[in-house]
């Protein structure tokens, strides 16, 4: 490791922001090993705990983790904040502002909040946002909090990486179906029914109760429906709390360690499979499969194409 | 290929709808060396038109997908309908209570919809949703329509894998900016402003197609934004001779052909890669994974196992 490096990875644990903001741009790039740097941290991560935050755009996702940011530095802990956001330049503009609603946040040294935009990325943005999260764990932030903008695959996979995860309802006509068409009843630990002040709040807690209450809690954690107004601030302690609680249980429970186990996991099938393909990608073969989309004309199946590639590398591995 | 298999391409290719759904059923569960089958109906692929359908939950995009499939129907067209729903059991009432709406079309000979239920799947969803499309396009459905219930990046990832992308939304506060954030404005060929019965809609309209007009065309192709009432089948004309403006488009600049190599790219791709990770994961291998796993209180990197585990195999290549 390069004397560079070992400043960073310096800089990173003493928690100075500015290196921690550029080794995550590092990580976003996939720049200049930085898995080297990766690696050293791996021995300072498993401190900080990792909330996710889901739910349908507009369900208040922004603000709740805004709140509960406001909550944690009350208790005197530092907290990072990752925002899994699909979002081009073309774009900025929106998400910028919905990020300036957190500037009260901003100017405290003990909040660090990153936009993640790193959609179309050979990495994959779900291992990405664990990358991040890892840093700032290595970095001293007690808390990490993903927020997710949309609610799909890949988000539900990242929220699911994290320790506690909440799920926003929204009291609108058809949010509970829709929210189960996007599998956010499978996932959530913890559910806020917020906008609660809006008519048929009651009548929809009551019906999302009954279905979480259908669901079989594998774990012995049976997940509770919370009323908040997020944006008057109204049920914010009550879901603290309620993180407090969930950490207690898989902690006494060892679920806890089962959890960093197959992040883990995750962690090292990915690194795998990432460094396989980029070794198998060589020139020769990169020619290869360019030949091969000029040929589409012949029709030739991509299963043969393929199978002739890996034929040839098995062999060699085998022998 | 055994007796049966070439039983089963027949079949396929003849365009027998109990031989698609078993094969799409056999796909899903990654079954009995499926891709072998798929090889043999690769050069009978190529033929049908590929639709995406996305936009937020409750925008209307099974309503819309029941209506384009009418017409299609009306046409003398066959239809393929791929829902990607990553649902689990726990769920499936509810998305079966949507399909339901499609009743009048499922009795039909000329449509055939699947739902894909693959959360958690291997393969990924994306692939599964490419190899279902592949199934049916070479049983000989004219169009397939892939329609999404989730926003987020496999979503995405699969909508743009069509061949025209419908991006559906709402006159609701906000739904530009939520739609921005989801990443929706830069993947859409054409917008459906739906339920504009709906008070705010033109002001919407010219939000959105003021949005849309910031946005760089790199093909030459400029979305427009056409207002609908999908439920009352309200401007479906309208959309579907656009879809047909957009096809014609797509032939004469030699578009189309490269969206089809850039799909057979992403295949060969993922093919190589899940082959590859399969070889990989041997007893061996996998023991090894577990016993790391069980050592994690040594707090030992994932990166330096991976790095091991990928140097060994290299070495082995390299003789």
């Amino acid at each position: 490791m390069s004397a560079s490096m070992s400043d960073i990875v310096a800089q990173v644990l003493a928690g100075e922001r500015s290196a921690v903001a550029r080794l995550i741009s590092r990580v976003e790039n996939e720049k200049d090993d930085y898995r080297i740097i990766l690696d050293k941290l791996h021995t300072h991560t498993g401190k900080g705990y990792r909330i996710g935050v889901t739910g349908a755009p507009g369900s208040g996702k922004s603000t709740l983790t805004n709140q509960l940011a406001k909550i944690i530095r009350k208790h005197g802990s530092r907290i990072g904040i990752v925002a899994v956001d699909p979002t081009s330049p073309f774009t900025g503009g929106a998400v910028l502002g919905d990020r300036l609603r957190m500037n009260d946040l901003t100017l405290d040294e003990g909040v660090f909040i990153r936009s993640m935009a790193t959609r179309g990325s050979l990495g994959g943005l779900a291992a990405k946002a664990t990358e991040v999260a890892d840093i700032l764990d290595a970095a001293g932030y007690d808390f990490i909090i993903y927020e997710t903008v949309g609610v799909g695959q890949v988000e539900l996979d990242i929220v699911e990486a994290a320790d506690t995860t909440i799920v926003l309802i929204v009291p609108e006509g058809g949010d509970i179906i829709q929210g189960m068409k996007a599998g956010l009843m499978e996932i959530g630990d913890i559910f806020v029914l917020n906008k609660y002040d809006r008519p048929g709040s009651e009548r929809m807690q009551k019906d999302l109760e009954y279905v979480l209450h259908l669901k079989e809690a594998a774990s012995g954690w049976h997940p509770e429906v919370l009323p908040a107004v997020a944006n008057r601030n109204q049920g914010i302690t009550e879901i603290w709390e309620k993180i407090a609680i969930h950490k207690k249980f898989l902690t006494e429970n060892k679920l806890l360690a089962k959890k960093r186990a197959n992040r883990l996991k995750t962690r090292l099938e990915f690194l795998v499979r990432t460094g396989m393909e980029a070794a198998f990608w060589d020139a020769k073969r990169k020619s290869k499969l360019q030949e091969y989309l000029k040929s589409q004309a012949e029709n030739v199946s991509p299963y043969k194409v393929a199978q002739n590639l890996l034929d040839e590398l098995l062999t060699q591995i085998k022998k």
